[in-house]
């Protein structure tokens, strides 16, 4: 009999006589083809939608990329897309972004639902397939006007297929504003090239950025900052960060390139503000610091994420899953046009 | 500009000049259509597997109904099916079942993943189309051999439409063993015939049970008593269980029928054992008590469900998903040989 | 200037030169002449509308005393009465009793609300005062024929003035069934005859009881024994409970006397089951043991409590207030008629 | 046998043939005075002592509304008067203001006590006349010199029938400072003109202020921003706090009409600082904002409120009752002279 | 510079060109020789007191091992001890066995503290050297009559040092009642002899037992029995105890060995009376249970343990800690004489 | 038979006949000699480490003192070192300090382990002793060059020992940064001399500072002022906080005395920041705040102390332990050199 490993990891590692090795790549292929067909067919309907309504340039777009970076079957960050959806629409607050746009209006913002991640790896799908697939998604929403991907992690490691998909659907480098308490740029992180602390790494390699900048940065060692240099990046420190306000609440990114990127880690923020997350690192960003910086932030942003929203260290009441609701809200509104 | 309702329903009642009809229509086919392929997909790929690796008759594969029956967003037991999957595979405990069953044997227990629930409503399907997609989903499993549907809910609205594939594919009534607080026996609940209150007078009405056994009841009315009564329901209160206990322990069902049905509501326990259910509900079933009934039960245990657990009222270190995932193990181990 | 201590003793201490010590005397006075009338008119306008639908000679009605025994402002049991009362009624649960009653209907419960004991302390009066206050208040409750009084505690010291009244208003002792962790019969604690601790003591000192069975015991010292002993109480400990449970799942009291009295301790329950109280001992009943007994209890329950419940060490979902509310409403049901 | 709904209701729409109408409405007519005359009583009582203890001309005195706007029987905000009390005295901070003020004091801080909110409901009593019966309240405080009404909430639907008795009883407008994330400035929610979205809406309408300055906006509508422009309402939104700091921490108000009025909601701060409200509303202003707000405001406080902490959704630890309670401290140090 | 590990580890595996080996070795001698002193000390004293006030033959004295299984610095169980001794004396309970022992009493138990095993591995002791000197601190305490050691885990791992001591030092085997949800007797886990999964292979090895009862076993895999009949164990699996129970509740050991040792694991309780475990395991014992097995045995107790508690996954308010609290009261109680 | 009261003093107040009470006063000494050289042994074994290593002048050194301020056994802040320790280390955060020293380094940060506080009390050590222990293990520490003491508290009480030993040790007074929300400077506090709030009373009597700023005041009484006053504090009260800040966020200490000593009380921070501690106190300084003024804080750092820290009303996941642990790194970087 086969000895077969726990949990989500036995097709990947099934070794049995009697298993022809085509019958299972065979089987993955049609449930990826399938994967991919039932987004396409979302985006395709909402977008329909939309230029049937008409007068709309830009429109944001949810896709959730349930991807937890652990070993064991699912946790953390995994949890977060559906809980952000919840918090979104929940009836306690109203239906207005700060600045006044109408989110209730699907020219603002839709949802084409979320990539299969855990199914696929129970199928046995592996990390290189899988950071594929995500690619692939965010193209599949990108090839539908005038959706554009507002990105729900998951962890930090879609970053990187999901500015690379971002980036080769737009034929050239973005501007990326990074808000972090970790710059996430080493080269590996115990081996892992897909790691979350590594996604910047493999961005910045992959040339799909022009100009990172990060903020919010208050756990960096050596490495971190020798590969901050290496690839250009403007790290903004949190040990200066009243000295930097001015200037980082008054950004404009993405002239000369194909747009800005925005990528919200939520313990960007103190913890104070955002209990639900793997990583608590205080002395970090208020929630007000980050919306002056997005409010009047200039530039064209085509694309965006929300990460590392941990709902099982959050509050009982969800507090962090309404700062990250609220921080989509924010940019669905910044997005859309 | 169309007046659009909050979240998820705005496919629904969309009413606007420019859209036309069928666009919607159209559209929402293509994703029932995509979301069942890729059911199929998974299901063929685990039973190909199991036929190749030979030597198994029957084999438990879940399927997720993350169905909340309220009417906001999501809610409450619609995220109980990737919880009780961590709770399923997580290192704090053995892959054995009680009576020895190895659950890491792909043979005892696969995944066929979830129906995509909540991404269908986004796109404006509705409850009658929902339950077929269920029902559908069910039989899609059923369809591959070896492969038997172990359900996770949900709420118990989602009883009925499962039953009825399973009693619709099999070609005849089940008996069912139905562990609950509640009969679930209401005409309608507030109008809703596909209510969680609802689901056995459905079946029941359908002709998809011969008889149905009603274990752990401590909250009926009197419409309650008088449904029981109407469809010949044995319902067991708890008022008298350790009277009926030994008979309970000693069950044999599904002679003459197309075979056993085992439905477990989460609430049929005691709070203290679980207390993250969503009608707490004193003087319930100790879990042991639940485990005799079940390892004494004989019987051909064709399908099952574990529905109503809610993760947003479980204790902080998840207590009651642990307990679902048990009963989700120990249900595993019954179907399976 | 004068000293004045901390929050709500200060008018009971105030020793000012130019305040006059009649002032303080006659206002407090006319404060508890018109807490009593607030009483005595809910207590009728209840009674008036039973009457009026008539058909009904025995109602529970409830009487809340939000009386903490800590020497702080306000603590624990203090808080539970609107708790209790949230939770009898809230929508997760039917309005049905185990066997059937409906509690809906105003000839099985009502409310006279609760005696202003916190504002009565800020007004400086004392506890021997506050004692007579409840004893009276339950006093104008049985007044209003057919109402009963369903207490809802406050701590365990209330049920002394309590049974003081039924026994003086009906004009005899009565039989009591004491649910209870603790015997609470010690001669004082820490000086105080009115502890919490001693209820029990003055009640068989004052002959208001005939005979006291004592069921859940499990933390009891050498006096507790003793003091059980002297006043021929018929304490039953939860280490002899598996031999004396049939004789108390069928139990007859109240003949020859006055009727009974039920005092429940939340604590009686094992904390598994009863998490929200200040005494945490494990080894004690479950729901349904108390179920058992109580729904097999044969007499006239002239009156009741349901006490010691602490909202402040509750589950965050509110277990145990769940708990104490179906306790009430069997009560409810088991006295009404 | 009438149909009756559940609890609190049944009075209100009780319509059975043996119930005389008048019987229930001269029972609630006896409830009511004798409700209003226990608050008479107790004002009296605690002004009687200040007044003989001599030396003060404003003091403040805590009236509680614990009124909750939703459907069910009792929620949230409606069990916030106790939890604030028991903050404001509990061991763990001392009792000066941060200014100096000795609250130990009377002349600094009396009771008065809680309007019966919850057992008027259970006695049938209407909206419209709760809402009187609130105004009535207030008057019965302000009549009782040097009192002045800091009234603890409930929801923030308490404010109308606060203000005009304040606005009535000093015979003119008085100028509002009122902290909250929203404008509560809707015509109507859902049809309830009384809804605590709406208080300042009735507020304006009925002249009962001269300027209305909002402080702390971040959750406002179209619909809130013409509201505003309507009643000539200054809306300072968090989006332009940073410029708007110096000249809210410099306020003058109260000249030339009645005085000043403060009304608090507690989800003006941002929910890193008070978890424990309704709608958690990220983006809000400090403790210390809030504070440096108050200590510099200019002007003769009349009378105050602080409303809209909800303990159900609080720490475990009690944070929010602790920022409710120092709020209502500093705001008494404010008021009192 | 050398190349540093996180945290405890760092003497271990110091390899720096300059740190002579011997200096880190007699460093860790001359403090483990220290801790011994210290322990010895404390036991001495505690003997001393109880020799001096005379009739006492056997008397409970808590040991403290506060030693976690996990990879990183300080985990779980390891944080048990101060919480266990916390819990025996806070003021919610009596001073009372449930027997009538007075565990106020220094005869009946005292405290000879902590094995500083944190300490001893942040100065480089390996694991080797630690189980030697928790034995080494077991002896220390039996060298001092008439005490005899009742242990505080810790997690199950330490059983094998302290069982081997004291058989060491009584000079022969002992029966052992062991109470637990997992037999905890492979081989060895992931090739750590000394886990807490494999502390009763150890100690069968060692031919420290003549018989091992394990009471309570639900989690028990194919090597788990295999294992158990290779060592003669009786294991009593929870599938079965309504029909053991009798027997269980009527034991008699010890005769004709060195004694009865009792090993309390507290996941042998149902998670709804002990949620606070590393493993939740539903399906086990009540607390009545245990205590009836413990009240009933007839033997003489020379130790006993308590482990597993983890204080990080308890209840808000401690529950657990006043479970193993009970236990380790109760087993003082039989233990003393 | 001697009367002996609970728990922990029972050694302290024993008075029996037949104990010579120098069998007690010779065991205590044994005790704390014990004690004594095991904190010595460890200190050495850090010290010879480091100074084989060579290239340090100075190095942190961690030192617990687990010693509550309240009647009961163990509570609130004496459980905190193990938790900081165990925050320091967890694998969630790197080991770079903000400025970028490496924490793994032992020549930055090594531990001596804690004073057994509790385990001298059990042996009824008494307070005045207790504080010459922790003076004594202090010293013990400054013995060992190049060790610095950085102290883990346990509660403010322990202040005075440790600025006691430093100033003795160093031969002269030192400078005193000391954060706050209360100053601890009141002659005695409910009679006791060592209270918590007492302990800069002590040390400034003692003339073991000369200059101390005391920052993040917010609860300060007349006393407290006055006593300021009278020692010559410099008070920086948070109600002026925006206007002190530049001169905070540059200080200087420490010239012409023996060096800096910086005693952080957890409850500076705001609650939001920090709820994990005893006494909430709304309006406090923001984490960032805090670096702010040590990372530029110019002076010689020879000692300090993070205290307060109650794990007991930590959140769940335990966010103020790592506020406490970034405080004791963000120490160690600035200490050693």
């Amino acid at each position: 009999m086969p000895n077969f490993t726990r949990g989500i990891h036995y097709l990947k590692k099934l070794n049995a006589a009697n298993v022809p090795p085509d019958l299972i790549e065979n089987g993955q292929k049609r449930v990826i083809d399938a994967s991919l067909t039932l987004i396409r067919e979302r985006a395709k309907l909402k977008a329909e939608l939309l230029r049937a309504l008409g007068g709309v340039t830009a429109s944001a777009s949810l896709l959730g990329v349930p991807l937890g970076h652990n070993s064991s079957f699912l946790q953390g960050p995994a949890f977060a897309p559906p809980r952000i959806r919840e918090a979104i629409w929940c009836g306690s607050t109203n239906s207005s972004s700060e600045e006044g746009k109408e989110l209730n209006d699907p020219r603002v913002l839709t949802d084409v639902g979320d990539v299969p991640i855990q199914e696929l790896r129970d199928c046995g799908v592996d990390d290189d397939k899988l950071m594929n697939i995500v690619s692939e998604s965010v193209k599949l929403v990108m090839e539908q006007d005038p959706l554009r991907p507002l990105v729900l992690g998951g962890d930090h490691s879609i970053s990187f297929p999901v500015v690379r998909a971002v980036s080769e659907k737009l034929g050239g480098p973005v501007d990326i504003l990074h808000l972090d308490a970790h710059p996430d740029i080493y080269d590996a992180f115990e081996g892992n090239i897909y790691s979350h602390a590594s996604s910047f790494a493999r961005i910045m390699e992959g040339g799909y950025a022009r100009r990172l900048l990060q903020v919010g940065i208050r756990s960096i060692t050596k490495e971190g900052r020798e590969q901050g240099k290496r690839f250009g990046v403007e790290q903004y420190e949190m040990r200066t960060f009243s000295r930097d306000r001015p200037m980082l609440e008054n950004l404009s990114l993405g002239e000369g390139v194909k747009g800005v990127y925005v990528s919200v880690d939520v313990d960007c923020l103190d913890p104070a503000f955002a209990p639900g997350v793997s990583h608590i690192e205080p002395g970090g960003l208020s929630f007000r610091d980050v919306l002056n910086i997005l409010h009047n932030l200039r530039g064209d942003v085509v694309a965006a994420d929300v990460v590392e929203f941990n709902p099982q260290r959050d509050t009982v009441d969800g507090m962090t899953a309404m700062v990250a609701a609220k921080l989509v809200r924010e940019l669905a509104a910044k997005i859309s046009k």
